[in-house]
């Protein structure tokens, strides 16, 4: 997506062929940084310290990661060294592991003279995917945009509410939940998005808002606990959030506060669509009570981090000192209060049924089992 | 309510019989200020700058600033000036103009030579009727409080969930609705509060966090995001907030985000009770619809202000700089998904029926209309 009105992705590679750059989106939104990645160690360290977060481009930071690590040491001994690494920096990340899986997978199958350039190539193709899966939700999810639009005769604009970010840059490029409405945007429907600041960490007032004004999309940064005055007042049109983990019973988990939005929305019929590339599905699980939810450490309750007027990076404390807070990173919504989940192969109802009509080759491997 | 071991109100006259003190809450949590009001400006001031807050103490803050404003000149002219003055500081606050009237009222019975006396009773008197109204909730609530506890078998400890500052804090003494909260826990009730930390102006986290920690009452700081998924794992027995307005219907306005709690609570059959002194009930209104929700400073929403390490308060800004930031300051939990009211005179359904049940004086002004 744009940004200063420039095409970007948040990861690429750059002119000399070797170095990888990224956006560090630690400094976001205040400053944008890029960041030059040499070595497989500047790799590791960008996704532990959350200079690239968000699950799908973990997966291809890591494996452009076991790309410099080929360029330094194509031996195995070294490409199993550079895989562990890789895999400490986020212990919980799916994507991180089968991008690892699948570049060993392809240095493997050429001699060591050939494996940067092997590894070049195939973490290329797996940004790539990434960015396919994403367009494909965009022009799926734009349709549910567009209809919205041709419901309110197309009048004023269409009115989407949004948790967290699931945009372009927790992916290679387009997003999830916001995918849609950068391929309406583009479209030219009239579109505004109410932005969830998404306490604790903040990923809607600093990621999501960023990237939306960055390229041109109108929208309004608010706190998580106004969606369900806007929606009682007819402020929301829809809402679109992305998920983490959606279950095979169509269960999704994500970041906390999601289920309160989705409440809202039911109470006052309004659709709420979660977007979702296939791989986040997690078909070994039918129900959401076996998803395990993440504590983080209360420090993200108690302090917060914000710019000062002269442009310092500081943290202050929010709470009394002797006062204990809890940080619970997810929440999981129920598949009664989802409208309609929105995949790179379409659109389907958040049930067992729903899905296995757009991925009929999981319903057969459910049957043999 | 204890602070440091001490009781303490928000408000109280000084040992020298003229001025008079209050706890700034400008301050709180991370530092115990006592203020010294000495002249009419000092409380005007006091107010305007929310050194002190909550209706029902703002009511008291305003009767004292009369006070003080006949210590200094009794004359007529001087009282209507000063009951403009304090008028002015803030707009919206239903006790304050009571508050103003009553004291004009008290005042012209006496010769301006007894005027400072006078008020200075009377004032105490107004401050006297809140903390009876108050404790009067308490005893009411805590009946609440107590069945929980019978219903889980007198094992582990009441989880109650609350938002924003409904405590002592908020008014001269008790709260309104932490008021059964101090009084289950004085009754040696085993308790503990999850604390919504209410953006965007963080009064959980800053002062019923700080109040609840003084008194000795076991809490977690959470984020407002947190609450449904709380409920859904079965770890909140019972919501209690307060309220800013509720409609002779029983619609309840009250801070940004009570309506999300209430889903969550109906969604997970857990009771969503509402604390409110009967001068806040607005007989006027029946339904929601009319209530203006204010609209606040985009400042509160895109800037916070905390404290760093080295004791310095200051204010860092969270969004990017050119997105704009919405900041609606209520919202309405319509009465279908309010399970009671407490007021001083008991508990009741929030309907027009059940209101009128505890207060049948309104049913015959009522009919005689």
């Amino acid at each position: 997506m744009n940004v200063r009105g420039r095409a970007m992705r948040t990861i690429w590679p750059a002119a000399d062929g070797r170095t990888v750059e990224i956006i560090d989106q630690t400094r976001l939104p205040h400053e944008l940084a890029i960041v030059e990645l040499e070595t497989l160690d500047d790799a590791a360290r960008a996704i532990a310290t959350m200079q690239v977060r968000g699950a799908p481009l973990i997966g291809a930071a890591a494996a452009y990661g076991m790309a410099l690590a080929a360029a330094e040491d194509p031996s195995d001994n070294a490409i199993e060294t550079a895989m562990s690494k890789l895999a400490a920096t986020r212990p919980t990340a799916v994507n991180l592991r089968w991008a690892l899986t699948e570049m060993r997978r392809a240095l493997s199958e050429v001699p060591e003279s050939r494996r940067f350039a092997a590894a070049t190539v195939r973490a290329g193709e797996i940004a790539d995917a990434d960015v396919a899966i994403n367009h494909a939700i965009g022009e799926h999810g734009a349709g549910l945009i567009i209809e919205a639009w041709r419901c309110k005769g197309r009048a004023g604009r269409v009115e989407v509410l949004t948790h967290c970010n699931a945009g372009w840059l927790a992916t290679v490029d387009w997003g999830t939940a916001l995918a849609p409405v950068y391929r309406a945007h583009n479209e030219g429907i009239p579109i505004h998005v109410w932005v969830d600041e998404t306490r604790p960490r903040n990923q809607g007032a600093s990621l999501t808002a960023w990237e939306l004004g960055e390229h041109g999309v109108p929208h309004t940064v608010i706190v998580d606990n106004a969606g369900g005055h806007l929606m009682r007042e007819g402020l929301v049109d829809l809402c679109i959030v992305g998920t983490d983990r959606t279950t095979a019973g169509g269960d999704v988990a994500n970041k906390i506060g999601t289920y309160l939005k989705a409440l809202a929305a039911r109470d006052n019929d309004i659709p709420f669509y979660v977007a979702l590339p296939s791989p986040t599905i997690d078909w070994e699980i039918e129900s959401s009570a076996a998803i395990p939810i993440e504590r983080r450490d209360a420090g993200e309750v108690t302090h917060i981090e914000g710019w000062t007027e002269e442009g310092r990076r500081v943290t202050v404390r929010l709470t009394p000192a002797h006062s204990p807070a809890a940080n619970y990173a997810f929440d999981v919504t129920p598949a009664r209060l989802v409208s309609a989940l929105i995949t790179e192969r379409g659109i389907c109802p958040a049930s067992s049924e729903g899905l296995l009509e757009l991925f009929p080759e999981r319903r057969r491997r459910v049957v043999r089992e």
